[in-house]
């Protein structure tokens, strides 16, 4: 997706703190962090949000999950964290390329 | 799990006011819902949490990704949805049995 700021983002046609690469996925330091830690973890596919996610992504999803606990662990947040998805522009959503929040090591906005 | 109170709602030995069930699956209304629509949708595998999920349930977890998308779509909230996952006390988990919130319908809370 040209215009997508995530799919530049993963190209590295835009900078961003990266924590983490691998075949499918991307994660990085959000730029405006609600919580001490505060990391995105995306697909490199793009798939504009979780409603657009279908059978397909069944396997690409469980995986971030995986990852999303594994990262969260890797930034010192053994005790706890959150993750969040945003879906649609009443979900809160903003980029339209699924991205999931990672939030913790301090207060965290709780639901 | 005998003591886990989402186990005994799958088992029917607690009320719940059940949206669905399958093999795998199990959703019902947040008992102090947070937003208009805030649903509960937990694996009926007990896990404690997401950071006790391993790649056996890979498939899984992204079996619940899917589903909760489906549930938000058929509780109205085609405009959007928010999903979310405390794990450990610091992440705000307070039932160790991993559950996904689904938030939607108005003002939901942001992050």
């Amino acid at each position: 997706m040209d215009d997508c700021i995530f799919c530049k983002i993963i190209r590295g046609e835009l900078p961003s703190k990266k924590v983490y690469e691998d075949d499918d996925a991307y994660a990085f330091h959000d730029i405006h962090p609600a919580a001490p830690v505060h990391l995105l973890l995306i697909p490199k596919l793009h798939i504009d949000s979780l409603a657009a996610a279908d059978e397909r992504h069944a396997g690409l999803l469980g995986k971030l999950m995986l990852l999303a606990s594994k990262l969260a662990k890797q930034h010192g947040l053994e005790s706890g964290f959150k993750t969040t998805i945003h879906t649609g522009r009443d979900g809160g959503q903003v980029v339209f390329h699924l991205h999931l929040h990672i939030l913790g090591g301090g207060k965290i906005p709780t639901l």
